[in-house]
């Protein structure tokens, strides 16, 4: 069994705790919350600490935090050269304290209240400083994730900011057809199956590939008529903006 | 059998010709293609007609070309008072000859060239000036699709303009991310269980609560890491206006 002390207690924290819980090889044996009811539906509440002192020996500690405080808690541990990852996308394997071996463990993927994600499918891209550890994080990876990836910080970066094109704003494109449906009363749903094919053709074809629209066929008419239709002067602009980056890539392929 | 004759050989008219060829209840007796080939490995060649006088009597003549060509086609037709319609999502019903009972049958649907698609789930929005025509089309309708809802031509803009959003410009934050992959040296296909995820989400939330990363979450930090990170200026532009979008929006909810 491979011992696990999770720090944090938010979105990837929780749904950590729920992957772990399912592995008969991962011992998920503390997990530290500023506010013990946060967890207390997901976990043993006796296993629940809200003091760093009260971490127990484990082989692998987890630090799942906003990015601001990643740095912070790994300077409050008081043991030393133990296994510390943190799960961040954005932040280097250098913002943990050097006192213990450092590494990373970041699950690609949108985590939401409510919505239960299959973790086997869950790209988990780690980094470490020496195999050994490397060796430790994989094990445990593999025992969650049938996709395990080794990714240094710099390339992780590039992900991260992709991630939050291809889903962060790609969300708030479905919230702005959502916001037009609703002002001219149309349902929303008739445009689920349309949302579920954009993102399914991409396992098939690549994304210049899968291009359709007025943008790409240059069709100013309709892109007029789009213009004039919208009332909102910040979905004007969002439209304006993406139609233009459509066209001069476009021209690029 | 309901007799369908259809004009067009692009993507919409060719997933219809697959689509129909399905049905029993359904026999495409001819297709206009302005190039024979185009549809050869497609549809019975000796159905291909490359000119409208060719156009033999049928129950329903499909117009599915592209926006500008609709009302010269349905002029060029040399009979009167059947039943025309037009597939495409911008223009009014009204666009069509009035010489002709007019209509309109719209799949709402991203369609490639070399993706199959399963027509069944496609919402088609139809609209009809008479009872008996919108009741013609609804047959037609529920033979390839089970997802039929009467649209009328102010209803379909939104829904349209809201497509041009949620799959058109979805898709081209897709490339975006896939260039910023290209540009680090890391896989693409690390991202596509998110692009799932993030489409899959809008089944059981609202794009509102689904919204997640950096900018919903005013983590200025990582922003402002992102912004620093990218070296395209088209990118970092979108990134700006985007994240802004997110957080004004955030603050009326």
């Amino acid at each position: 069994m491979i011992k696990i002390a999770l720090i944090g207690s938010g979105n990837v924290a929780q749904h950590l705790i729920k992957a772990f819980d399912k592995s008969e090889f991962i011992e998920l044996i503390q997990v530290f919350a500023r506010k013990k009811e946060t967890l207390e539906n997901l976990f043993d509440s006796d296993k629940i600490i809200t003091d760093f002192s009260e971490l127990k020996e484990a082989d692998l500690y987890i630090i799942s935090v906003t990015d601001g405080a990643i740095n912070e808690v790994s300077r409050q541990f008081s043991f030393q050269n133990k296994l510390v990852v943190h799960t961040s996308g954005t932040s280097s394997i250098e913002i943990l304290d050097n006192k213990n071996h450092r590494g990373v463990f970041y699950p690609l993927q949108t985590f939401s209240k409510n919505k239960t994600v299959d973790f086997s499918v869950i790209p988990i891209c780690l980094e470490a400083e020496n195999q050994n550890d490397y060796t430790l994080l994989e094990t445990v990876a593999n025992h969650i994730s049938d996709a395990v990836f080794k990714i240094n910080s710099e390339q992780r970066k590039a992900l991260h900011v992709s991630a939050v094109f291809v889903s962060n704003f790609a969300n708030h494109l479905y919230q702005i057809g959502n916001e037009i449906c609703k002002e001219h009363q149309v349902p929303f749903e008739i445009l689920k199956p349309l949302i579920e094919e954009t993102a399914d053709k991409i396992k098939i074809l690549s994304p210049g590939e899968a291009q359709t629209g007025p943008a790409i066929r240059n069709d100013s008419g309709t892109i007029e008529a789009h213009l004039e239709y919208l009332t909102d002067d910040n979905q004007k602009n969002i439209y304006k903006i993406l139609t233009q980056s459509i066209q001069n890539n476009g021209k690029k392929l």
